[in-house]
């Protein structure tokens, strides 16, 4: 694929150089204040994918991304498009109106070498962190609710006319690099042998070679691999984890969003309640005496309920106030038994949502156990035997979620079939 | 809208200087034979968009069809973009290695006057009018089955790596002038005051009141408009309808897919479906005594059944032989009990595509009836009384289709349905 071969003109920043280029870009320099010589640069990347930069000035900071022309965690010898620092940016760019805050300010985006100068968030930390150290964030899960319901409705017929969403559509679509890592990862390779696999061993050996066997799961899995493909419903972030979000105890910022793309909303729902149950499940493996985390685990399972209703509520009260779109016309509901009809349309597409979310919550959960890329909440259990038995719950509600569906009406379904210790 | 202009090149092909023209062209003046000047030329477009010439020579004969720069049966204050003859010809190309002999050869494109230049379907007649006349065609349920079957798995997320299937979408998307009509024409327009409107009046003013205050009509016919919009399955011909299709006793040829986009399968299965119905539905309007069309209207119920088992069963067919693409990849589905599974799943996915036809096939039949673009099969009932009686009934079922789904799991819940005699 010719987007993935590096660019001639393509290098790597360096924080040696990196000053001099940001003098060059306009307003950067009174951002940061001072001489170029003065400006601390640090590389902070501890993603998959890219290089991150805090560069420090005398009046203020930025955080300059650039995208590798390659996985980082594999390096080299797995090449990966450039063009998802483009996408990148189209996704912000065209959430912007729609999400204030939640996202952080671009100031300029450089599409040759493919990096991108934005806010720098200080003190904000990576939601992951938090969330293994213990911390409440009361304002978390009720943001990422909003931001998802304001995000997606605002990019789908609910709220475009279907040729600006088609366009969207259409340029989305270039990043395809991307969406066959999901692809891939995602809805495969945690089913079958495959070399780029790994699960705690030889704990979870078993499990692996039952997930491997159980069609009825696989069977689910792909109906949801095939969701993933068809339905493009709106503008996802399409990668939206703890890893994603970063946050201090009033605020909440969601980055990263190169794996973009029009899908369906339950993918980007689902990746923020399966990686709150990973975390939920997670935390005995970081106790220091037991029954430690008893009472952060609650607040976890309060925070699905609160992301749930708070997405569910922004969505309605978007729908209510806006149908100036393709979809249920407005021209078609004026009247008084029209408004009552529409009350349950929205909550039959509300409910729909809600199963979406469940399954693709499920299937991101496993694939961080039994596929390539794992999460540090596991990752960081030193112990082995710890690590498994808290994957092992993890697993076993991620089964039930894919295929029992039926069981899982609403957040305390889910949080019925959690055991009450582990 | 740039694209809808016309090009300062353009200008409509004229039975006059028609000949010259297809004598530069390759291949064409052999396949006519003699001279040009010999070669009779006859405009016989009856669609609603574009001029067709038949073109005989000595030893052969070709059609040449031409996009108009505005909707022809409006005029030219209803402007309409020439690249639908792009898409048609792209729809063909794209599904020519599928569907053999179903579809006309292609023997021209010249994308800057619009025109393409393509075998000569004769004896074969416009379905439609072979239905208003009675006649059975004992394949054509069959092959449009077969064909739908054909043309949708293969270039769906079934037969197609995601990332061509993408590249098929974004060309697609830029058929957006043709899919506008549909989306306002099929899904907004009849249930509400549209100065395109029109019915049988005043016969079926009042039910055309009634629709229009039907809030759970219009609820079931926006979930349909939404799926239209938010779910490439595949490429769809999209406008599937018995003027589509050109036929003799043995033959059936699909043509005018200029409609063509990636959307549900379902919107291709409800157009010949709900054709059918509209004929059957039809039928008294074209008897000379009462009772005269009673067998002719069993036969058209029969290929209500004869359309989804070949459709059903060319479906499974493809799915069985083939899982290479990345809809449920045949790496996860390698064992025994995988197979009894994907049984179940098949036929899951099968009846959704059933569900999909039933309610599209119904918004069709009620656009025919009471919306813009009308159907002869109805028009050519000179009475008004018993063409607003057959329209009645077609309506009364449209209405049960949309309105209770979970009436119609199988094809002879449909024809239960339907009254024994008018």
């Amino acid at each position: 694929m010719s987007d993935t071969t590096q660019k001639p003109s393509y290098r790597m920043l360096d924080p040696v150089s990196l000053p001099e280029l940001l003098a060059t870009l306009a307003g950067i320099g009174d951002r940061l204040g001072g001489a170029p010589r003065d400006w601390n640069v640090r590389e902070v990347g501890d993603g998959n994918l890219n290089l991150v930069f805090i560069v420090e000035g005398k009046l203020g900071s930025v955080c300059v991304k650039q995208a590798l022309p390659y996985v980082r965690v594999a390096g080299p010898s797995w090449p990966m498009s450039l063009q998802r620092a483009f996408y990148e940016n189209a996704y912000y760019r065209t959430v912007a109106p729609f999400v204030g805050a939640l996202i952080p300010a671009i100031h300029h985006f450089d599409p040759d070498q493919h990096f991108t100068v934005m806010e720098c968030l200080s003190p904000h930390i990576i939601l992951r962190h938090g969330l293994i150290a213990g911390t409440r964030y009361p304002n978390l899960a009720g943001d990422v609710g909003e931001y998802v319901a304001r995000a997606c409705f605002c990019t789908s017929d609910f709220a475009q006319a279907f040729e600006s969403k088609m366009d969207g559509i259409a340029l989305f679509t270039g990043n395809k690099p991307l969406i066959r890592i999901s692809v891939d990862l995602i809805f495969a390779e945690p089913y079958r042998i495959a070399e780029r696999n790994r699960h705690t061993s030889p704990q979870l050996d078993q499990i692996a070679a039952d997930l491997r066997r159980d069609s009825a799961l696989k069977v689910a899995v792909s109906r949801f691999g095939l969701k993933f493909l068809s339905e493009p419903q709106a503008l996802l972030h399409g990668d939206l984890h703890s890893g994603s979000l970063m946050v201090t105890a009033a605020e909440t910022r969601i980055i990263d969003p190169e794996f973009a793309f029009y899908g369906p909303i339950g993918f980007d729902l689902g990746a923020f309640f399966g990686n709150l149950l990973l975390s939920w499940y997670s935390q005995p493996g970081h106790e220091s005496k037991f029954g430690e985390r008893a009472g952060y685990r609650t607040w976890i399972t309060q925070q699905l309920e609160t992301f749930w209703s708070a997405f569910d509520s922004r969505w309605m009260a978007l729908w209510t106030d806006s149908l100036a779109a393709d979809a249920y016309p407005a021209a078609l509901f004026s009247g008084a038994r029209d408004q009552a009809a529409l009350v349950e349309a929205r909550r039959a597409y509300v409910n729909a949502l809600f199963a979406d979310m469940i399954g693709f919550a499920a299937c991101k959960m496993i694939r961080r156990i039994m596929g390539f890329a794992h999460v540090l909440d596991f990752e960081s259990i030193a112990d082995a035997e710890l690590r498994a038995r808290c994957e092992t719950g993890a697993l076993n509600l991620a089964r039930l979620m894919l295929t029992a569906p039926q069981r899982f009406r609403c957040v305390a379904d889910v949080v019925d079939a959690m055991p009450g210790t582990l």
